[in-house]
């Protein structure tokens, strides 16, 4: 693969203790994380000239660049639709270094999602923030459906009656990601695996398609990671990992979690199709060709769907593809081998790209074998990353 | 001057009339002036694969594609610091369409920010958006510095103690920015010219600085622009304007308005100066060397500043230089020839970037005469534009 000055390759990535209560600032956790992506990538925070954040993160970037002692920033944007578009600050990344509009850029995630404000909570119509997810939210919270849970579980309910699942078939993914979650010091599931018992036998969140065990966490903590280019890499302190490709899609009338306006059969995660074909454009890898999927797990049903959506298997086939084996640590696409949302715990799609990273230098403590790449996949955003 | 293929390029403006009560939706003023832009460029709604706007405007991208009809959105991000980061809008789509991840890209920018919910009004500690200031802000509202007047007037006051500039030097901008409104049909003080007189009867906003007429309006309306690639453009309506280059900067502890915290000598646009700088690099044009400036006049003390930061004219010589008559239509460096923010209406900083593209093409209603380049400069972000 041919290897060029201006390609974006990531070079550092942080992540403070995931928490259920950081008994600090969500600004203090930006900063602890975006420090310990830098000195993973032995670059000094001054010569940082580039950020990315969420739109919906509670920092400021003057406010974190105080705290950094960033000196001379020269791009900075924010990414809408939350944690599913966690990988289009990659995306975003990619191009500011391609065109040469900024060198070194820090991407940060940090929240006391937990301890400050109770993220999955049902939201207030008229509260969700631009760029959140303002459109079709509205249209459904006068009717009752007024938290994300609710809102997966009115899409995942279509996806059940079609292909026959039922909640015990999602549960093998909780059972598999709180197994590489009981291996990783860094997971809040630490040493708690679960049975398949366990995920029946905890509370209906939304009956009957979400448990307490289908739901990701609720956490506190902070993720950065760095990106800069090519050149400037090669005598950092890491193997540079190069964004083979990255996009983001959005589609007529799809929406984050409340996706029942569109055209299309609400079964069919149409978003993630959309970015497997351009993937394969792109980067010329489709993400099940690469050695881990680290795939998006705000609940147990994203998982199917995605799996379908970026043609890991077929639809109306994610079922028998889990039970297969094929998401293990031993299989054909290990899924997130730090235990995910569900089992490392929830910095919205940022500790999945962190951990994308661990694996393909092959420093992971799940480390899976001979990897040469891996796929970061958010509902409407991927990418192909791999050492070079 | 060299033209690549990749190289950007503004196609497209379009805005909607101006008004302090515009009578629909945010939503249907950003739908109005997208499909004003996209017939001015010729290009269809199906073809934008790419859009921008600020953190703080009130419509959801998935809203806005649905209502105009776009299939394939590749590309989207929101940039923060409110007008201030206007031209950060052309920075992000020059951006997106060099490192090639989009092809059509619409910046828009819409708001009922009179009718609606006053945006001069002062705000309440706590409610600031992130991006839009959040950290400097809250440290001033506590001793009552909560509007954007009373921001503007702490600074301004410092550097009118320096230079021995009185409240009826400003008032200067706002009788010639009223005087190119007068002959402007688009603009709300349409045929109401103003006399120094006018101005020093009008009411204190902020006593010794700002009275009334030295503060922009409160507007209604919606603007657009269109960005694509050079080889994309040749074939389209309009003369391609090229971006020759756009920056954005972030100095440590300098903030939108509230900018009392830096280490630099309040009275200087420390902000603007090193957008110069880059400028120079970047476009290998400076700002002065344009045959129009269009400068963000939220309040006409800014005007001096960034006149001065810009490199119109050294330190503590603003008052002189527009005396001199050098921002008249006929003058050396023609100010906001649509009259500005002061003169047509404040739609953040969008209408004199439509504006700056129409004096690019040479088809402005108050044109300059031989226009090559147009400096588009709005305190921490800048670009170069000129008809290839």
């Amino acid at each position: 693969m041919a290897i060029r000055n201006n390609d974006a390759v990531i070079v550092g990535v942080g992540q403070t203790e995931i928490s259920k209560q950081s008994g600090r600032s969500e600004l203090q956790l930006a900063a602890e994380a975006s420090l310990l992506a830098l000195n993973d990538a032995g670059i000094a925070p001054e010569d940082v000239d580039g950020m990315i954040t969420y739109t919906i993160d509670n920092n400021d970037e003057v406010g974190l660049c105080r705290c950094l002692g960033v000196k001379d920033l020269k791009y900075t944007v924010r990414v809408p639709q939350g944690g599913g578009g966690s990988v289009v600050t990659i995306f975003q990344a990619m191009a500011a270094v391609k065109s040469g509009v900024a060198d070194v850029v820090l991407i940060w995630r940090a929240m006391n999602e937990r301890s400050q404000y109770r993220f999955g909570r049902p939201v207030p119509a008229g509260r969700i923030p631009v760029g959140g997810g303002s459109t079709f939210m509205e249209w459904a919270m006068p009717f009752g459906a007024q938290s994300p849970g609710s809102w997966e579980a009115l899409v995942a309910q279509a996806y059940m009656k079609k292909y026959g699942v039922t909640n015990a078939d999602f549960g093998m993914v909780s059972v598999l990601l709180r197994k590489h979650a009981a291996t990783n010091p860094a997971a809040w599931f630490y040493k708690k695996p679960i049975t398949i018992d366990d995920h029946q036998n905890s509370r209906w969140i939304a009956a009957p398609v979400l448990r307490l065990l289908d739901c990701c966490q609720e956490s506190d903590g902070g993720v950065a990671i760095v990106v800069t280019r090519m050149d400037r890499a090669r005598d950092l302190k890491q193997k540079p990992v190069k964004i083979h490709g990255a996009v983001h899609t959005m589609l007529p009338n799809h929406e984050i979690i409340t996706n029942y306006y569109h055209s299309q059969d609400l079964t069919r995660a149409a978003l993630s199709e959309t970015v497997t074909k351009r993937l394969k454009k792109t980067a010329r890898i489709a993400p099940a060709e690469t050695q881990v999927a680290m795939i998006y797990d705000n609940f147990t049903p994203q998982i199917f769907t995605q799996l379908e959506g970026f043609g890991y298997c077929k639809r109306g086939e994610a079922k028998d593809y889990i039970a297969g084996g094929n998401l293990e640590l031993y299989g054909k696409s290990p899924l997130s081998p730090n235990g995910g949302h569900i089992g490392e715990g929830y910095i919205h799609g940022m500790n999945l790209i962190s951990e994308g990273v661990r694996q393909a230098r092959g420093t992971a403590v799940n480390q899976v074998k001979n990897v040469e790449t891996v796929f970061l996949g958010s509902g409407v955003s991927g990418a192909i990353i791999g050492v070079v």
